[in-house]
């Protein structure tokens, strides 16, 4: 699974490509993998003032997550559960998220991601478990 | 701040608005706050099959969670984190979202979520800190 | 898998036994496992104020969660990972854990503990999942 | 707060003496603290095979992260809540554990834990949050 494997799974998935989310760069070395979620007016918490909703963010973490181990494993996984840290709002910004493997067990993996704005500010930050049977 | 008062914010908000949350019940005497997402198709993980991704799963414990506690403090809260375990896919169907306060304290304040199917058969569960200051 | 056989297990723990943990119940029909924890000076936070330290309160939810589990499965299991939450001291008092299960997967199960001080007042609450292969 | 002072600190609390942490570095410019944790046999799982059981490794990641923030505030925090992932039994071995703050904000910081045996291998990661108000 390459990054434009990835991006296909993602451009086929009705809510990933919702999210609009943009494979940046995956990196086999350090098993990272970059993504790029864009504003859309629909992600907004409030009709203005450009902040995204906790929801779609945590919604990325979940994802990006997903697919760096699903690189190594060859397949999006079932997500068994996650935590997402809130840390400064993401007002009009796209939204960097970087993905890294912990651990590629032989029934769950765990990703680490950090998400960070188009200035390299970290926003939030996720640990997730997937069960990688 | 009642269930009309909860609804009104729901459609103000641009994504709690797309992800269509209608109010069902507010329990004041055991502060419950249940919550119905319906299905739409940019939710979806997969084009067929019916199955919710798990982000907006995530998402609407996030924010049901929320408004337990928001409808206590007299507005919704910034979330600190959360945590989201998914028991079984979301297919065909509504999600019933309940969600309870477990604490409402002077900083921070804690909602358990359970989240149902049509069938009262449980999906994913959260549990989340939120912001009280 | 009855109480006195989990209570045997925890005696038979260098680390249970060392907590001094105690069977109070458990409840088949509920699936609810009631343990006893009591109070000992090395698991203090501070020389004086007969404050506990975080650290066993996080124990005693791990070790009580796995053994709802147990009951069901058999058998101690590998924890995955869990959260605790804490939201009061808990001061000059046994602890009361009580954990229910809220799933027992085939390949991972979910217990939910919340802890109490000899008073009934709840000091924390955890969320942990094992592995059931 | 130094290095001597959180060791003051460590040896001045019964349960942190009692786990027997001795702080091995404090990194001022990565904000990272390390500690050792020696294995003793009231922290086994099982009388033999030298497992350490999960409970006491949770209590060093809620303990070590706490201090890695410490070091920045200048007291002990209290825990609001963490989360930890067991990834592979700790066997026969000291523990070292690595706290990196990943926030230090008004309200709340979060600091990262990973734990790992003499010979580098990661065993277990922890999540915290403590309330710096």
């Amino acid at each position: 699974m390459n990054e434009a494997d990835i991006q296909a799974i993602f451009d086929g998935s009705p809510f990933i490509s919702f999210l609009g989310l943009k494979v940046v760069s995956l990196d086999t070395a350090t098993q990272e993998l970059t993504v790029r979620a864009p504003m859309r007016p629909e992600l907004q918490r409030d009709p203005t003032g450009g902040q995204w909703h906790g929801g779609p963010i945590a919604a990325v973490i979940d994802t990006v997550g997903d697919f760096a181990l699903a690189y190594l494993v060859g397949k999006p996984l079932p997500t068994v559960n996650f935590r997402v840290d809130y840390l400064r709002p993401a007002i009009d910004t796209d939204l960097i998220a970087v993905a890294k493997v912990r651990r590629n067990g032989k029934s769950v993996g765990i990703a680490d991601v950090d998400v960070f704005n188009e200035g390299g500010v970290l926003l939030a930050i996720g640990r997730a478990t997937y069960s990688t049977l």
